[in-house]
């Protein structure tokens, strides 16, 4: 049986493209926006790559997406903004804030901007990485409907909520860490569901706070758990390292926080009594020559990423990589061989061919 | 066998204030690094306050502080500065560094400092929580002597890197993160070699990277783990959290960073070939008004942290927590009842108490 196929970037852009514009969307703010959700699909994020283009049709059709959005800063200093995505994507809407981010810092050194009203936001790292190419070091953040349980609480409150932070260098390949604030994120949590596997102690807890093994756990009541599993092991820093995403990207901005944030899928309903508009992000953008000569700065940079890179392994690993090292290597590799999907994931794009009237 | 002395916050405070200035520190200096120091006591991390007084007494000893720094700016822009902490305390660099982030604020909206040249700030959140008066958030990191192995590394290259948050609220007493960016705290070892006890597996690794529950490891070629401990359970995102505070505060600022970064024992030799100068920081303030009308967040604020602390426990835990909490209870309890040193600690100041003919 054959479970994966692989197809080119290409192939996957046009199909993501046509999807977007079908929806409504210009062609530029389609391209834009499948440019942000393919960029997961090059980089291993499986899970947030073209698997969602259906999800947000979904949304779309159930009126949770304009396709129209007029993206607008509705606060500002000069190094601060809120920026209300008008209920647009986010794989638009974030891109759009990550620059009005760089071009604050362009002015005053640096650039943070908290967004409302706006959209799952594809990978957390394409907003960050924007910055690089600028020359400063760019930071993404989002919050997500709560499949998080906070330490020794029997409830859901916060999302996967993830970080980026993306910092250049001068030869070495830049730093780049993107993760869910969790142990594992829900999409691991799917992968051991499609393969009917059991995930392992400290990724999730059941109902009522015990430990368990069952990926179907969030349908039964249970939730993941924040980064470091249990109270002994840290489990209050990774809770308090997601409050700081719920609260940066939510409160900050006027979007709707912890367990009131808007969830993905479209069948879900809205929870009653939202404090804010939609789903909320932060972006930040710092330019190194704000803090000294960018030049100084890339070469110690090349200086600290040859040494961890060159670090000795404990036995049995081959190497020690640093933050974004493997999601170069899977771009390198699947923009020249292809992106391997899941029958599920296929099944979901024919129905979208079907839909649109559009070849896959 | 009585192990512990309860002394008064007053007791510790005029008898740390007069090792100060003994050590040479103005009245003023010698109060704000007293009142930073003593916060740890307050607040129940005992690894960080008055027992370290004997280590800052060393490192003076040896020529490593300098009692007079002339701390200044030494790169700018309207939102960010880098400061040269002239070998100083980082007991008085750090929050003098954190000032000059909260008069940036003021200005242009947020303020962001990175600080070289400086040693030992005491905790994290001392420094972030100067912006809680101001209707700001604050941000604290610290770089520091390299105990922490990467992912997959059999060495040693990161500090435990300790990142604070503070975040102001209304009627609800405020968030305030501050925690290591390990699994374990070097001082959660220090406590269990004192108790002769053992550690959880997933705190420590030993020289080969495999996993140890002595608390010793770390003087046997053994090292911390980060925050999650193994792969499996994200310890790449602890790594990379760990590394964003290096870079941020050793990187950007000409500090030395990863493993040259200064260590604290004084009888420790310093790292050869060091890329920067002395110990970094990172100091962050963030107008919350530069966001939106502080009230509108400090309201939601409220919401936010009422529903967190009134979060169903699991069974067998009374209630849920949010960051900063636990310390909170500390600090009134302590200031109320008095501060338990343990015999060791006790020994030290009476140590100092001779050596600088103080009485204690």
């Amino acid at each position: 049986m054959k479970t994966e196929t692989l197809y080119t970037y290409t192939h996957l852009y046009q199909f993501a493209l046509s999807v977007f514009e079908k929806m409504g969307c210009s062609n530029e703010d389609a391209t834009l926006a499948t440019s942000v959700l393919l960029s997961a699909d090059l980089r291993g994020i499986d899970s947030h790559g073209i698997a969602r283009l259906v999800g947000y049709v979904r949304l779309w059709e159930v009126g949770r997406i304009n396709v129209h959005p007029k993206i607008s800063i509705v606060y500002e200093t000069p190094s601060t903004a809120v920026v209300d995505g008008d209920r647009g994507l986010g794989l638009i809407v974030a891109p759009k804030a990550m620059q009005i981010a760089i071009d604050k810092a362009k002015q005053v050194g640096t650039g943070w901007v908290s967004v409302k009203n706006s959209n799952h936001f594809g990978i957390a790292a394409y907003h960050a990485m924007m910055a690089l190419h600028e020359q400063m070091i760019g930071m993404a953040m989002t919050n997500a409907s709560a499949l998080v349980a906070p330490t020794y609480a029997a409830e859901k409150l916060l999302g996967t909520n993830p970080i980026a932070v993306a910092i250049p260098a001068a030869e070495q390949a830049p730093f780049v860490a993107d993760f869910a604030t969790t142990t594992a994120a829900n999409g691991k949590l799917e992968i051991a569901q499609r393969k009917n596997e059991k995930i392992p102690y400290g990724w999730a807890q059941d109902e009522n706070g015990l430990p368990t093994q069952d990926a179907h756990i969030l349908k039964k009541g249970g939730a993941l758990l924040p980064l470091g599993s249990e109270k002994e092991l840290g489990s209050h820093k990774g809770y308090a390292l997601g409050s700081i995403v719920d609260i940066f990207s939510g409160v900050l901005s006027g979007a709707s926080f912890g367990p009131w944030a808007p969830p993905f899928p479209a069948y879900v309903p809205m929870p009653e009594n939202m404090p804010g508009e939609g789903l909320g992000h932060f972006m930040g953008a710092m330019r190194i020559d704000a803090f000294r000569p960018a030049t100084e700065f890339t070469n110690n940079m090349d200086l600290w990423l040859n040494r961890f890179r060159n670090a000795i392994p404990v036995e049995g690993q081959e190497k020690v990589y640093v933050a974004g090292d493997i999601e170069r290597i899977y771009e390198a590799e699947r923009m020249k061989n292809g992106i391997p999907l899941v029958n599920e994931v296929v099944d979901g794009l024919n129905e979208l061919s079907t839909k649109f009237k559009i070849d896959f």
